[in-house]
């Protein structure tokens, strides 16, 4: 049985929607997934979605509102945008999840799916809820905050990750990565790796995003 | 000692601008705080803060981002166009709540304060840990999702609102409050009620606030 390659996702995380579009015309042909970021969403709303949709239309566009409540409205507003996915955060009620769900299946069909973002003290049992009400997709996350108080990527991040797949989620990991940090997850078979800055803000970003790919070919190809 | 009269806060929970500062218009003058909801700040991004800014300059206005990442450049976007008061969702990290407090008060001053969302299952041990990070403000929800599902407030919400004030914290509550709601909380010094569509998308969104106001005179006043 062949594994399945990961895929590698480029995160706008800009506060102006120039910095944003610029990032995505630069390396978007070069990632699999183009996420629209949490903070550039809450500055210039969700026709940055819209603009790369119209962009990428034939790569996966993510919404990533880490949306607590309101899971309808925001996820319709979202997938008529053209987004694919979109997230929610994991303390949101199960209830937000079902909304969500269903309001972007409604619009973009089969390709229409929600992913939970794992931030602070979530359980497996909430997780098997998430199963449970339909979400097969999670993002597990090293919080950007966390990272620069001096956190990082441990044994223990790995096993839950191992967990989470081994439940039936897809599961993408993301959180100050760097082509030298995918080999920590090389026996995992990781659904999506998210870099933002580490690709956005390199010197070359086409090359990062081309190193990233060349080192997922490496451990995980064949 | 007279106890503190609880504050009314409007929630602008529009998918578009236009609904938004036109419902802002109509009852800004009659509430104490108004907030630019998570549903409007994804779909038109942190302009409306500026906006509501510049229309009431000597309202507080809340920017409910919910946010649960890059805590810094999130206030510091919100605070730049106004915002006194930002939220972040209760499962976000703590160096994420002390990166939008930080940023916030560097803008903002003493007026600037950070407040965390209730959702799902938190802990007060938790709490205590956003009280030792200089939070003191928490909003408890009744999720718009959990209500249409069924969920209402109950006796274990009221308890829970209680123990959070004698901790210390001002708490706002929010999720599905009616005029005729504001009495199961007579017993509690409740920091302020938060109404979305109570207000907004009454008959005569003036004197729902009215209501709302004399309501709270009525329990709290005198």
């Amino acid at each position: 049985m062949t594994k399945l390659l990961p895929k590698l996702q480029v995160a706008l995380d800009h506060s102006t929607v120039q910095e944003a579009i610029g990032a995505a015309v630069s390396v978007g042909q070069e990632v699999d997934i183009i996420e629209a970021g949490t903070v550039c969403l809450l500055q210039v709303g969700s026709s940055l979605v819209g603009v790369l949709r119209e962009l990428f239309p034939d790569k996966l566009i993510v919404a990533d509102t880490k949306c607590a409540d309101a899971g309808g409205t925001v996820a319709k507003n979202n997938a008529k945008q053209g987004a694919d996915w979109m997230t929610c955060i994991c303390c949101a009620t199960i209830p937000t999840m079902i909304a969500a769900r269903e309001a972007i299946e409604t619009i973009q069909g089969d390709r229409g799916e929600i992913q939970v973002e794992l931030y602070g003290d979530w359980t497996f049992e909430q997780a098997q809820d998430w199963l449970n009400a339909g979400i097969s997709q999670v993002i597990y996350h090293q919080s950007r905050d966390a990272l620069l108080a001096g956190q990082t990527w441990g044994q223990q991040d790995l096993e839950k990750v191992e967990r989470l797949i081994d439940m039936g989620f897809r599961v993408s990991v993301t959180g100050g990565l760097k082509v030298e940090t995918l080999s920590l997850f090389k026996n995992l078979d990781v659904f999506a790796f998210i870099a933002g800055r580490g690709i956005t803000e390199a010197e070359e970003p086409v090359q990062a995003a081309r190193d990233f790919k060349a080192e997922i070919n490496r451990i995980w190809g064949e």
